[in-house]
């Protein structure tokens, strides 16, 4: 049943292509587009990133960026990886740059797919600068950031009446080792009901430290979500003092998002997703369905 | 050219429809699906969302959703407006989340459809419990939060290197006649990097004034969005000490979304979607279009 719903869905991406082919010729000077491929899940992309993504002559992709997704792009695009591997970095950020502008000069639609948002710790700007610099036209296509999908698919709401009426994100990669960001994202927990941390999955105990320092309750309620809207998504409740402990028993895979505040308690009534208990791809409601890797 | 291709999406539509419904055939209890229509652009909803409002049999959406998705439901669904007309709400909470749950018990797919993300100022919490607390099955499916479609179509990274490494969100509304609401805004300004004030355009002055009094620079740069990623989208730039003046002049309109960072200087260089001067139904992209209201 899956199958023919997805075959139709198929079907129409290859006509629309063939419209959009016919649209472009007279229209060959090349464009970027950055492009954010939501959370995880390849149905959280936008119908005006799914648009995009089927007519790209170029997809250059991140590690974050659902595989399925790539099978939506035409079979003669050509797709490349300039993400991480095993934690380390395989292209520079200017390389990046560079590849994105050298392709569009060449009359090539070019997609730049990003997990998440490209303008929520994502570089878009700096892609985006780099095409403007280069006379490109570019475009951003918002998407669903992984603080959302983590949210929605967590049953956590960021904000709440009466328990959340603010709420912050902030990455703990870039910079983390230096005592000022650790001091920065401190003041921050201190100033906001909820706390989103990007990224942090790996560096809790220093986190832990951070959080307590500027005041924050040891009895304060964590959740650390990991793999969020995919099938294997797990959370982790807890509060600031025995998250770590309760995370080294869980033995989560990176990428993890952390939620800080009162909000996380209504995961064990709200948490939807996780409590379900059918893959997602039997949902009777998906065409595209969750990475099954 | 558009018409064509608007057609075979319908088309399409039209057929996953019919097969969403013999899937249902045997699973006819009712579920309610708690969607996030996106910021602004019809076609800015997830794949997600958009197949859930295929097969919705009602449609509860409030004033912020772009009328033209609600022609993406079902002819024959049933759509109930529980939005704000002229700054008044027509319907209490508590009386949506009963028509939710009780459109729900007859069996029926229910889409309650949120302007941007619905656990983001959204109340989707709130409606989640009361499907919860009656037994109804529901799901969330998150959207772009319409900070990151102002920031896409605004030029606006909300993060970017060197510059801002955090964001804030909040709103202006819930207690905003409140001092200590007041003051925690201008706490959280003074402890972020980015911060994005939700709803907040007719309170521009006495948020200037908490941010002055928690020490924000006079010379802080501010950004205030209109109407975002609609055709209508206008941006006004300024700093904190001018931008109620400049307001003032512009006269724009509701919805508006306010960012005060050093990241809005990167509007002028950035902000694609203002400057181009064609109008987004003719967009080489989108089969799905922009509000033409």
């Amino acid at each position: 049943m899956r199958t023919d719903r997805f075959a139709a869905f198929r079907e129409t991406a290859g006509r629309q292509h063939d419209e959009s082919a016919n649209i472009l010729e007279a229209d060959r000077h090349g464009k970027v587009y950055i492009v954010g491929a939501g959370p995880g899940a390849a149905d959280l992309l936008t119908v005006r990133g799914m648009h995009a993504l089927r007519r790209a002559d170029v997809v250059l992709y991140d590690a974050l960026v659902n595989p399925d997704l790539l099978d939506e792009a035409p079979a003669c695009a050509l797709k490349i990886f300039v993400g991480k591997r095993s934690g380390l970095q395989m292209f520079e950020q200017r390389e990046i740059d560079r590849r994105i502008v050298a392709e569009a000069r060449e009359g090539k639609t070019v997609v730049r797919l990003k997990g998440g948002d490209p303008l929520l710790f994502g570089r878009g700007g700096e892609e985006a600068l780099a095409c403007e610099e280069a006379g490109i036209d570019f475009e951003f296509i918002p998407g669903v950031t992984s603080a959302l999908g983590a949210a929605s698919h967590a049953g956590i709401p960021l904000t709440h009446r009466g328990i959340a009426s603010s709420v912050a994100f902030i990455t703990a990669r870039d910079g983390a080792d230096s005592q000022e960001h650790l001091a920065r994202l401190g003041r921050l927990a201190a100033a906001v009901d909820t706390l989103v941390i990007f990224m942090g999955g790996s560096r809790i105990p220093s986190l832990v430290e951070s959080l307590l320092a500027a005041g924050v309750a040891k009895s304060a309620r964590v959740a650390v979500i990991s793999n969020a809207t995919l099938e294997n998504q797990t959370t982790v409740l807890g509060s600031v003092e025995d998250i770590s402990d309760r995370l080294a028993e869980a033995r989560l895979a990176a990428p993890m998002l952390i939620i800080v505040g009162e909000v996380t308690n209504l995961a064990s009534t709200l948490n939807w997703f996780e409590r379900r208990g059918y893959p997602a791809e039997e949902s009777p409601v998906f065409g595209l369905v969750a990475n099954r890797g």
